[in-house]
């Protein structure tokens, strides 16, 4: 990491030096109480993703303002936020592998914590192992919704994997994980009402299915920032898992036209500055590949129109100006990032801004925790 | 960062907990000497590009090899090497505001420090600046030579910059930087030939401008693995800059069909594991794109021809399988970067092994050093 800081708490928003992550307070508050809002009284509860943001400062806000809990990706992400305080995790992955397997079980004696499954090989590591070590441990099937990824695709094989669970004496079958990833970013509406609906008949067929043998299917969890209020009305989810929207990237807000989701802004920007102007038409910033996520786009440039981001290279982000762009060397040039998740990932701290002042600085604990 | 490590020295290659990001030291080795033992007896310098790496342990072997220094693309990220030992650091980038030139300088007491300018506002705040704190600093003018990102691209305009910083008593011209980014990747070997062969006409004609008023260009500067022998062949350069030569990834790899290049080898993997396999043609390992940046394209999977590495989120790597395909639940897949310098700098550490066995373990101390 850098020796030193790009900013230090009470700073001038035009003394962050470059490029930064910044974190616009008073908006990223705002969309934690609109979906907080959003699902009250529904009897939807909120475990929002810490895959978004990996800072136990944002966990610890998202819980005081009505969370449950969090979900995590990866066992070691979820002991980053373990050891900050945060009391239930849901790790939204099958856990494989024995050093793994232990990572969570040596969780699960600190904190409530959950994993998924979708193989018997799965369940059979962690009944041996929590039965061995006397330990209990949350345990949901993941269920393919459509997206192709991870999860059981039939109703028979989720059947027997629940009877399995439910005969391990230290694993508590909890429910279904029901994530549609792909829909998140389903650009038309009806497309992404059409896909939650399926996986809402899948998940109450499965479920009903499941409690045919007498097990209680309990939880019904997943949703993202992308479809959240499909699963809210759903009246099958009883759980939403959205993460994104506390920050809104640029993939997400080209959703938001269409009225079907809630108001959230963004709150995620990367400070930049011109470290080149070689040309009337072209600019450089001094964030590329190592600063800006490119997988889901370029990133967007923030609050002017004289210029566009048109290509990332490592260290440089090439932007085309207009013929009457007022940009100069050294000018600071906000962007929002395609994709916020593997973009928050690159950095060390948000550098949390109130008005033009720095308020905070928070870690971003469980950058780069990928075991 | 995880709160335990992937792998600790003398693990077996087995015993590497995924996703970790391994080296093989051998291989790694010889792709050292192959780019050492191709410019011996030249006249052409390496100073190798430690944005790829990001590693000291790397670094302090490239010159204990014969490397003349390293380049480094950021002030911060400079501070890392010079701070490990590193006593020559070519910054191959336009360093401005206050800040920065104030940290470059900082650095430019302890070391031989390089910048790259090229806009007279870079040369006023340097020669100010190290005027005020009686620093001397090397300073290169970056010309565009046809990639279309930063540089000067007329003759003219860069010998008043060359006039510019000879007047400055603490700034040392030292010559020109010539990278051709995009002819690095470049598929067919003419385009390439074209291209550097362009590059040294500018060059040369620009040298000859700027010697014409007596200012010396000690330095043509460039090149990249993906061109290195070309700028070695080219009577122009007179050092190298090549990066990448030491890991090979899939992108680079791609090139050396042609014979045009020198015969590296993969050395780095990014070591991944199945942690689903929910139908007979789809596995998905434990690595997206938190730990493989796909900036180039995915992953390949190495060593293995019944699976291809399909699509990334942010923790998941959805293989295709033929239907022959022996990948079992929790086997390790090897995988091949598409871009090695972005999918570096998602790590805190390279697990470096030798046969079957964890050698050593190397911070990437300059992971995240974005200032």
């Amino acid at each position: 990491m850098s020796p030193w800081k790009a900013a230090h708490v009470g700073d001038h928003f035009d003394q962050i030096d470059t490029p930064a992550l910044v974190l616009d307070l008073d908006i990223f508050e705002r969309n934690v109480k609109c979906l907080q809002d959003a699902l009250a009284g529904t009897g939807v509860r909120l475990r929002p993703h810490a895959k978004s943001h990996k800072c136990p400062d944002i966990a610890l806000r998202q819980i005081k303002n009505g969370a449950v809990g969090i979900c995590c990706q990866k066992v070691s992400e979820a002991a980053v936020f373990v050891d900050a305080g945060v009391q239930d995790v849901l790790i939204t992955n099958q856990v494989v592998g024995a050093k793994k397997v232990s990572h969570a079980l040596d969780l699960a004696a600190r904190a409530r914590i959950g994993v998924l499954v979708d193989h018997e090989e799965q369940i059979r590591a962690f009944a041996q192992a929590s039965e061995t070590r006397k330990v209990k441990i949350d345990v949901y099937i993941e269920i393919d919704v459509g997206m192709g990824r991870c999860g059981v695709d039939s109703i028979e094989q989720t059947v027997a994997l629940a009877r399995q669970i439910e005969q391990a004496p230290y694993l508590n079958f909890m429910g279904l994980q029901c994530y549609h990833g792909s829909a998140q970013h389903y650009r038309l509406p009806q497309e992404r009402k059409d896909a939650i609906a399926a996986t809402c008949a899948t998940a109450t067929a499965t479920k009903a299915a499941i409690e045919k043998l007498g097990i209680k299917v309990e939880r019904i969890t997943g949703a993202g920032t992308g479809s959240v209020m499909l699963e809210r009305d759903s009246k099958v989810f009883n759980e939403v898992q959205a993460g994104s929207y506390i920050f809104m990237d640029r993939d997400y807000a080209a959703n938001q036209r269409d009225g079907l989701d809630l108001p959230f802004e963004h709150a995620l920007f990367i400070k930049s500055a011109v470290l080149s102007h070689p040309t009337k038409d072209r600019a450089v910033v001094d964030a590329g590949l190592k600063a800006s996520s490119v997988d889901s786009g370029m990133p967007a440039v923030w609050g002017r129109d004289d210029a566009r981001y048109l290509k990332a290279s490592d260290e440089h982000g090439a932007l085309e100006l207009t013929v009457d762009s007022t940009l100069k060397l050294g000018d600071a040039v906000m962007l929002i990032p395609g994709h916020c998740d593997p973009t928050v990932n690159l950095y060390d701290e948000l550098i949390c801004i109130r008005g033009d002042k720095v308020e905070a600085i928070w870690p971003i604990a469980a950058r780069g925790a990928l075991l």
